[in-house]
């Protein structure tokens, strides 16, 4: 392991609770290399959860052990769990869809049940609102330090037990391709769209092209124009919006300097779908 | 001592200030571990400065040095003053208060005034805005990197003497148990009381109970329902109030995915108290 | 080189963009001690970007490797740049006007254009939004672990061809100075100018003198009234304004305890002048 440890939570960064995160890891082991995500995910949002995990980590070492906890069902019976991805990385994670994208687009190969007999801070038997410190930045440092191995994690679980959420996808439509408005890049407002960038350019799209973007609200039409699609913001001029491949590889819509999201007051998640067609 | 030198201040995360901390720290010692609480803290809220240390800090490992700079005072003649805990870690701080829940829930061992002449950042004696960088950060470096010893600090300030901020507490009525609305989890809009869980549960209650809790800010009362008293969030529907112990064992209110102190309009500290009686 | 390589960027922190240039950089050199300046700067605002680059880089240790990236060219044939100071610190960045406040209160020994072909993430050819990434947390990180040396990054460039922003400065008018609003200490409200402290004393001015500010937009005057000198806050009462030294030798304008640029609704940077007169 290369004691890399890293966090992501929906916790925010306006009190205390990262803070506890780590001292407990500390306190496994002093020498953990302990690194941040993100700590905004929207509160409760496990598809964000689940998004940017997997938008993360293909860029980290092997060994990498994540700890992502985004857990509106803390205290329920829902389980906890450590997954090892096809990259031979570690996500100690309540099972509550989570580990979605991860299983679509990296692969798990083995998850396990985190046995809170043994896995837990001591004296912690009592908190019942933070797993985030008492079971998950615990199990994770134990993980990341190699004070326990993953097999001492708890019992394997099935693979076709874990908790996926649906994910759209995209489909190909007459003259285009049919996807989700799936998150923004919060900071810019741009649209990050569940449609592959493959899955647009077998429509036959080239730079430079002029493509028609609709974008549907619950099957109403909230809009619809001509949009260029170009390599990067630096193709159009500033406010003018343009389509890009986003550093995910799927597509996005973006306006140069300005926010496409605010602009047309454009959601994200389910129901928030686009389309891109030839004229 | 372990390296750890921990910040937490009000100065936000928008501009250069905790970089320019975090540069002199390891001008001091390239090998120091720093680390942050939060940056959050309300502006000039030295009360909630108080609470998040003491939040925190039994997380951490014994020699850990924090740095908490919440500073009104800064240029004043307030004290600049680094303490010891019982539990063997040190506090560097302006002494305004700062220290008064450490002092109360961990214990102070011994108390000592920064000798700025000694201990102050070369070639800042002109500056007298930004003592976290020219005092605070760069005095808690020479300790975490053991520069200096707690000795050289400087001279022993009396116990007696540091400023501490009265807190509220709470007291038993008849039924139940008043207490103060202390500070929010504010990512999840949770009302975190001043009443300790074992004064709640000497009134009677378990877990299932429905208490009345009743909301007053100066003397007026602002809320007044049943909430149920439950192990967690998952205890209640979403959007459906709940009572619990919150990760410091105080009692606490919220709204499951919801945030109550938003939906009642529930301010925190001086003048805001909150009853939670048997029906 | 002491392994520290420190990002500044205008991507906020609530996805996972500074995530994966973390990884990037761990995936070159898992020694590297990343530390972070704010990832707060205003989308878009280069003058943020190099302002709050010199601000904090002087408390840093030689060596350091700054990577900076505020770059709404991205995409374009704008250059990837790596600057070494005369204080033996590099900054990895786009050539947009971002060394320009370190070019002049620093100094810049020299200038080498990045050479993408061989410094630029493996795979990432296609990737023409995230240059953060795939070429500036890249080459930092390389450069920062010795993987390269300064002068592998690529060609020399003319020092009198780098971008810089045209800077305000500040001029000596009738009884007093004139300067630019140049920026916020953003969580406080406070204006700091482009008025340096000498500037200011040669004027004439000493600790207790009330001087005459007035505050233009476009020449048109929205601010006048006398305010003390002082030293810091605590000269002031709660409330009210006064003129100090900031923690970069500028001076600057603030309420103890408010905010002035919310309280007079002052903005920043071009247009935004400010005059200190005797009376």
């Amino acid at each position: 392991m290369n004691k890399l440890l890293v966090f992501q939570t929906d916790f925010g960064l306006d009190d205390g609770a990262i803070g506890a995160m780590e001292g407990v890891a500390f306190c496994v082991d002093i020498d953990l290399n302990i690194r941040h995500l993100t700590h905004n995910i929207p509160p409760y949002n496990i598809f964000d959860a689940s998004y940017r995990l997997n938008q993360a980590i293909s860029y980290w070492p092997e060994g990498t052990v994540f700890v992502s906890v985004v857990d509106p069902g803390v205290g329920s019976d829902r389980r906890s769990v450590v997954a090892r991805t096809k990259t031979n990385q570690y996500i100690v994670t309540p099972d509550n869809g989570t580990l979605t994208h991860i299983d679509k687009f990296v692969g798990i190969t083995e998850v396990r049940e985190i046995e809170e007999r043994t896995n837990r801070l001591k004296n912690s038997e009592h908190s019942y609102t933070f797993h985030g410190r008492d079971v998950y930045a615990y199990t994770g440092a134990r993980l990341a330090s190699e004070t326990i191995s993953f097999e001492e994690v708890g019992p394997v679980v099935d693979l076709d037990e874990i908790v996926r959420l649906e994910l759209y996808g995209c489909h190909r439509i007459e003259n285009g391709v049919m996807g989700q408005v799936d998150i923004l890049d919060v900071r810019f407002g741009s649209l990050w769209t569940s449609i592959p960038y493959e899955e647009f350019i077998n429509c036959g799209f080239s730079f430079g092209d002029d493509v028609r973007v609709e974008i549907f609200h619950n099957d109403v039409k909230v809009y619809s124009n001509m949009i260029n699609y170009g390599k990067s913001f630096a193709d159009v001029e500033i406010n003018e919006p343009l389509i890009y491949m986003n550093s995910s590889n799927h597509m996005a819509v973006a306006i140069n300097q300005g926010s496409f999201a605010r602009a047309y007051s454009i959601g994200v998640g389910t129901g928030w779908t686009i389309t891109m067609t030839k004229i």
